[in-house]
């Protein structure tokens, strides 16, 4: 492991994890260069724009001989595309990490194989894999793509035997999976950080709250010493066999007070956008450090917190920003039905005071 | 007063304090413009620069058109080349806040009138003024420029009647003054928002640790109540009288328990920049939530800070990377023996935890 420290990232994507990369990057003094596909994106306002498609072949090569070390907003990248970079500069997380996490099968193979407990599931190719699957797993459960899935797409929820070719008609053709179906108590995320030395430094639970497969807000930290210890044993172990290095986040349904692992992104993630104001060092701030070769920072939080989604609309910033200790942080995109495009923080010193802040800010936030 | 809310802000000069405004405005969804002699300056890493001279006439004008609210980096501009601009935009502090700084006898008079201690002091255009403000106001003093003075440039230490002729050729010609050597205890500032309605946020007195007329370290919160009641009644009398829109800044001397106000910057300050990883809201964020016409956000403190500046030499960034609860500040500057070119924020909940990591992190420091 190199002990190198870098200065100039390449970040694969602009959107608006990239533009809160970009944001921790300036006072480290580190400069980032982005490629996407629209001069116009939420990253384009901290650092430049390589403008293309995220596989192209001459500009990934352009932004690898640019930059130290190259890193991901958008992890789904190909690891053929990857493959020529590696000469030219270091890529953190590894392609073998990102490979791991584009794939849902390989993702639970993973996790099976470090003893992380996942739902029962079955690869699925065809109408009678699924057939098969259904059999084996039992009924309900959750059909899903393998790859490209996020915020609930390219899923369904298969109840009864009849289901079957809806779900196939909905999920489309490709490589499926079927996955039992848990009737969880919530769910919780854990972010943690490693760096090239093997440092890791784990943030406090986070408790998520979905609704149609998207995060409407979170809780942090979510106290509990069981689920945390669970949490940090399990993402060392992947931590530890896919050699990471940089910002890492894995998804768990709570059931029975156990911890099962739903999925994991090789990257920062939106349930941890409340470290930007709710710790002393981001998960933004974090990775940058692990990837250039820097001392990771403390991950203690400041208070307890509320990160809440703005989704479709924006709200109305100024009635937000009179909440008392609020942050406010516009990702600079256009609205759209269900896009993300910004989110507040509550931070308080007492429970009782952010869930009151919580719920001000809630009557003030309408998702479309 | 106005209570329209703005999201284009024009900003003279594109120094750390414009990167760093820039930087709040990023979240905010408060798009920043810049104006400085340079393309190569700190703002430029955050925000477009217009490059000319800062009294540029056509440049201004183009600024002013391009933004909703001008605001300063550099409070020396002068009226003149405000005053075409107010047809065109909103100014926020107000010409007459700026003029009030710009000069240290205006200045004077002005905390004078509102009954704010002061040193004795005399204004000086010629030798047979410093003889008879020498009588006056005794020895020792420091004879000041009234204007452009900063960071201990411009200044000259009396101390007995042979210096006169030594200290009139190191300030040079033009407008002076002189002023009573004051043997004070320590030095204290305040910083305060005011927004578009009136309404009022202070922070926490920072205790100043100068050294050749420049600051090297801050400790803050200093707590002192009634310290810090005077410097808030002061802070609000000045705030009122000049009608004041945005972040100000009052330096004083501490002697015998009492406060004497030494000066005021129209602006975000040195002496503040604690408050972006020490307080809830920073400095930077509540000048733009108040000239932009938002609520202004809480100015609690989340814990003792110490914070150190980078002179003329940066630092090892890694090894005060790795100091516990240390926030790390590169303004992305050329090196040059005196000039600041960063600082560093540690934040700790024990005043003894923060006192030991300052010393840790001021043996990494080297000021040139």
């Amino acid at each position: 492991m190199t002990s190198r420290v870098f200065s100039r990232v390449g970040i694969v994507g602009a959107g608006q994890l990239g533009r809160m990369l970009g944001q921790a990057a300036i006072p480290l003094g580190v400069r980032c260069l982005f490629l996407d596909r629209s001069a116009d994106v939420p990253g384009a306002h901290v650092a430049p724009v390589l403008v293309g498609d995220l596989e192209d072949a001459k500009l990934l090569k352009q932004l690898a001989s640019q930059c130290d070390v190259l890193t991901f907003d958008w992890e789904n990248i190909s690891a053929a595309a990857l493959a020529p970079l590696e000469k030219l500069t270091a890529i953190r997380p590894s392609r073998a990490a990102l490979e791991a996490s584009q794939d849902r099968l390989l993702e639970k193979a993973l996790f099976s194989r470090l003893k992380i407990p996942v739902a029962a599931h079955a690869a699925v190719d065809d109408r009678s894999d699924l057939i098969a699957a259904i059999e084996r797993v039992g009924l309900p459960g959750v059909l899903k793509t393998r790859r490209f899935g996020y915020d609930g797409k390219g899923q369904f929820v298969v109840r009864k035997s009849a289901d079957i070719d809806a779900a196939l008609a909905h999920v489309g053709a490709g490589k499926l999976i079927y996955e039992k179906f848990l009737s969880f108590s919530s769910e919780v995320s854990i972010i943690g950080a490693r760096g090239a030395t093997g440092e890791c430094a784990f943030y406090p639970l986070s408790r998520n709250h979905h609704a149609g497969g998207i995060l409407r807000y979170g809780l942090a930290p979510h106290r509990d010493r069981t689920l945390e210890r669970q949490a940090r044993l399990y993402m060392r172990r992947v931590m530890r066999d896919l050699r990471y290095v940089g910002v890492l986040t894995i998804e768990f349904f709570v059931m029975g007070g156990r911890l099962i692992a739903n999925e994991m992104a090789p990257r920062v993630h939106n349930s941890g956008h409340w470290t930007i104001d709710g710790c002393v060092t981001s998960q933004f701030e974090n990775h940058l450090r692990a990837i250039c070769g820097m001392p990771l920072g403390s991950t203690l939080a400041l208070g307890h917190t509320a990160m809440i989604n703005f989704l479709g609309t924006m709200p109305d910033r100024e009635r937000l920003l009179a909440i008392d200790g609020l942050a406010f942080h516009d990702y600079g995109k256009t609205a759209r039905p269900g896009r993300k495009l910004g989110h507040c923080t509550i931070v308080k010193s007492r429970v009782k005071d952010r869930n009151r802040a919580l719920e001000n800010a809630l009557n003030l936030i309408h998702w479309t």
